[in-house]
This record gives C-alpha cells, sequence and structure tokens, in this order.
C-alpha cells in the first residue's frame, strides 16, 4: 500500500523510524514534511498529489470528514504527575476547579482528578463545543471544556506541555487559571496573559482605524475553510464604502502576506489562533473577524463625530 | 468567472488592484497569498480546492503544460539603462560578452546589445536549456544562455534586478561575471561568489560524511515535482546501507524540516535553488543530489581507508 504519514511539529522527530516500521510490512511510505497544528490540516493536497492509498495522521483524532481514506492514530504521553503536590499549595484557596489536558493526557485525567477530590478539592470537567471530542479536552480552538464550567469553578488547572492550548481556555475565562507543565517542571498561575492579550487586541483595533483595504484571510485547511464567513465579511466591508480581497493559502506564509503591501490591514478567518499567536510576523494589524467588526463600528463613529 | 489570481512575491503589492480591474468585468476575483518563485509553482492546489474555472499568472512565462485552465500574463519592466556607460568601463578588457537577462527586462536586451556593439564588443546571446524559453533569459533552474556561450566570451554580463538570477549563472561559469543591477544603481563583478558557494559545498559534503539517515525532499510543485530522482537516490543510499525516506511538501517549510530530527541530511530534488539559497534555514546539511553523490562515494573511501 502507498502510503502517506502525516506528523504534528512536536511528534515530527518520530517520522522516520514510524516509516520504517511501516515498509518492514511491505508499505511504500512518503512522509509528509509541511507543517502541521491538528486534524482540522490533513495532508490531502499532499496525499492527492501523490495518489497515495492512505493517510496517516498521527497524534489528532479526528476533527471532520474528508473524502479521503484517513487513519487516525493516537498518541498518549504519560507525563510525570510529581508537580500536583506543588499545585495544591497554590491552589490552596479555591474549592472547586475546573480541569483541563490536551488530547495526548486525557488517559490521565481521571488519575489527576481523583488526586485533587483526595484532598478536599471537588473537580469539574467541562465539556467541549464539539471540535473536541472529549470531556476536559481542549485544543487551540475549542476551549469549551473550560468556558463551560468557568461560572461554578473557582480556578482552572490545565495540566500539559507548553501555553498553546491553555491561551485560548485563559483568554475566554474570568477565573484564576493555574497551567502546570510536566515537562518543563513549572507550575504558574497564568492570568496576566488576559491583560497582555487584551492590550493586544486594542492595540491591532486602534492600528486599523485609518485602514481602507483589507486582505481577508482564507485557509484551504480542511478544518479551518470558511469561505461563506469571508463572502460576508467582504460584503460587510465594501458595504461600509471601503475596498477588500479575498486571500487565500493553505498554511499562510508571513513573508508573503507582508509582500502584498497595498493592504491596510488582513482580517483571519483560519484557526482562530493565527490573529492571537501570529500577530507580530506580520507588519500590518492581523485582526479577527470580531475585531473587524468592532474597527467597522468605531470607523462610523469617528465618521459621525467628525460631521 | 470565477478566478484565482498569483504573483510572485516581488509583484504581490500590485494583487489587489488587478483583483478590482477583474472584479470590474463582473469576475468572482480570489488572490493567491502562498509564496511564488516562478511558473513551476503554479497554485494549482488552491485553484483545485476552490474550485475556480481559471488561475491568471502574473510575470511568468508558461513553464510546462498542467492539466488546468491556466492565463500567463506576462509583465514587462522598462529599466533605466543609464548604468551601461559605466559597465563598459569595467569591460574595457574584454572584446566578446555573453548577455543575460531575465523575463521582465528581455524586450530591452536587443538595445543592451545594440549599445555594446556600437561600443565596439561583440555580443553574444545564449540559448536556454528548455526551462526558460527565450535566449538570453535565464531562470532560477536554467543558466543555459549563459553557460552555452561561457567557452566563446570573455565576459557575463547580467541585467536585471537582484542576485538570485545571475547566481545560478555565475556557478555554473568560469568567465568574468558582471552584473548590472539598474534598481539599485549598481554594477559591479560577482565572479568571488563562485569561491564563497564552493567553499559552503565543500563544507557540506564534509559535514554529512558520518550522516547516516538523508531525507530526500520531494515538492508537489507542478514544474519542480521529480519523484523518480528521489527514487533512485533513496535506493541507492539504502543500497550503500544507510536509512533514507522521501520526504514531501508544496513550499518547504524549514521550521518543520528543522523538526524532523532524525535525519542527518536533507537532500533537494526540488528548485534546484533550494540546496543553494536556503542552506542556513537548516540545522542539518542540504546537499543537491551532486553532492549526494560525492558525499556517498566519499564515505565508501573513508570506509575502505579504515579496513
Amino acid at each position: 500500500m502507498r502510503i502517506l504519514i502525516q506528523f504534528p511539529e512536536g511528534l515530527k522527530q518520530k517520522a522516520l523510524e514510524y516509516a520504517k516500521s511501516l515498509e518492514a510490512k511491505g508499505d511504500e511510505v512518503i512522509i509528509s514534511a509541511s507543517p502541521n497544528f491538528g486534524a482540522c490540516d490533513l495532508a490531502l493536497d499532499e496525499a492527492r498529489n501523490l495518489n497515495v492509498d492512505k493517510l496517516i495522521h498521527y497524534g489528532h483524532a479526528e476533527f471532520n470528514k474528508v473524502d479521503f481514506n484517513v487513519e487516525y492514530v493516537p498518541y498518549e504521553i504519560d507525563a510525570p504527575l510529581d508537580l500536583l503536590p506543588k499545585s495544591l499549595e497554590l491552589l490552596k484557596d479555591f474549592k472547586t476547579i475546573g480541569l483541563v489536558t490536551t488530547v495526548q493526557h486525557l488517559h490521565q485525567l481521571e488519575a489527576i482528578k481523583r488526586f485533587y477530590e483526595s484532598n478536599g478539592k471537588t473537580v469539574l470537567i467541562g465539556k467541549p463545543f464539539g471540535f473536541a471530542k472529549h470531556p476536559g479536552q481542549i485544543l487551540g480552538c475549542d476551549i469549551g471544556s473550560s468556558s463551560s464550567v468557568d461560572s461554578k469553578v473557582d480556578a482552572h488547572v490545565y495540566f500539559g506541555g507548553g501555553i498553546f492550548h491553555p491561551l485560548g481556555a485563559v483568554l475566554n475565562t474570568k477565573k484564576p487559571f493555574l497551567a502546570i507543565e510536566p515537562f518543563d517542571n513549572k507550575v504558574e498561575f497564568i492570568d496576566k496573559l488576559r491583560e497582555t492579550y487584551q492590550k493586544r487586541s486594542k492595540g491591532k483595533i486602534l492600528s486599523s482605524l485609518k485602514a481602507s483595504s483589507f486582505a481577508i484571510m482564507v485557509t484551504t485547511k480542511n478544518g479551518q475553510h470558511n469561505m461563506r464567513l469571508a463572502e460576508i465579511l467582504k460584503k460587510k466591508i465594501e458595504s461600509d464604502g471601503l475596498s477588500a480581497a479575498i486571500v487565500v493559502a493553505n498554511t499562510f506564509d508571513f513573508d508573503s502576506l507582508n509582500n502584498m503591501m497595498e493592504f491596510d490591514a488582513f482580517v483571519n478567518t483560519a484557526c482562530p489562533r493565527i490573529a492571537i499567536d501570529d500577530v507580530d510576523r506580520l507588519r500590518k494589524p492581523l485582526l479577527s473577524a470580531n475585531e473587524l467588526m468592532q474597527v467597522l463600528s468605531m470607523k462610523k463613529e469617528l465618521t459621525a463625530l467628525q460631521k
């Protein structure tokens, strides 16, 4: 069988070994070298160009149905739990906590929950919006497991590597937010990120108030493609007498976007995290759809004031 | 008509204006935001994903036949010729010169030729290998217009912007090489690049001598796809008792390649310029197919010596 295998960035160092294990079984194997951040981003263009029989996507659960033979291979990581006692000290003022993690540590969620319960906490595990499939799981685009319990908890706890996953959850909740990063041996409250990113958002909006031309970014990635939203935003911008065009790519290259110098601002309709994480890579403001709406509304108010 | 338009990096600042001119005629227009460096790199994946009726490719002539409705829109630039007298001084010791330029200035080639002839030079205009279509034209992958006359000229002259285009020609010829860059107001011999890049090539080969696993890079770009070469190289590496895998992408992302830490060296089968221009973006050696052959041959010699 001719197979394309695809690994997320953090697991790309395992691709060759996995390829060799498939080759040993008689398969012909090609490795995708494109960036990958989720099952919303299947290497379907490569798979179709190379006429493979199957795409094996490693490390993420299915995100949406696609018209191709895709096998999802889960990847569980047993992270050390020795930071839990330290987290308990930091959580001493909070009785009820919301607990979330990433797909790699879901199998450890029950053990973590039991640890806190045996130490007198009430643990709530929220439900995702639907992109993530499991209670307590968060994704870059689905922080429902945190936001759905925000009103009922005294604090949130995230267990997992890095701050990519909890950042979305922090920005969409109000309670104290503790991040336990077992591989970096770090336990800390990350609530201050709320203020940082709120300021950044305000800055982006203010610096877009003089924009007269907008590039609306649409990706061709299977689980992030949103041409319908882009077309609505384009009409909205044009109905305000401004200029807009839809610009498309699979993975956006910020050097190329920076070369599109006619545009005064960019509006993201792909992974919601782009307008949060990649803002500094673009010379012009990079807005979410919500931020665009605020810009258009403020522009109208300013025009009315000047009359 | 639903149209995808694609501009090379240097002309991406013209995309919005062009989109608006098509919209005014009633077309629905989407702009490709992906990097583009030639007609070897048509935005076919995007065009197919978006179900457009036509891809308009701006700024490059047709490279190879593809199974899609593509319109090529040429872009000519009238560059100032006022650096020619200065170039004449630098060329005073050379009687016969080879003259090359890029597709954007081909229409000026005859005027430049006449200038040199009226000042006593014999001007030879070579033929490209075939990727470039016009005598005197050079591409990143086709420097035949220079190399085909190398034995007959006393010096080469390149007229055009930047050193991307002449670099390949310099590295594949032996005679003095003058670059006239009309937009940067620069006229200079660039022969010293030969030594620089020869040293870099030797460095890459030496640092690959202990490599035991090789990633062979294949692109899905229409005019750069070379799976056949990749399969030959893979067999060759494996027959020497080493490990190899084929890794694929449309545009290679060097952050992602750097995440593929199992590989000791990378071998390029896409645009030949990648193993020249992008070497510094990869932590591991990035070899051309020729350099790989030298590595394999030197590894054998070393093994024989150690016996």
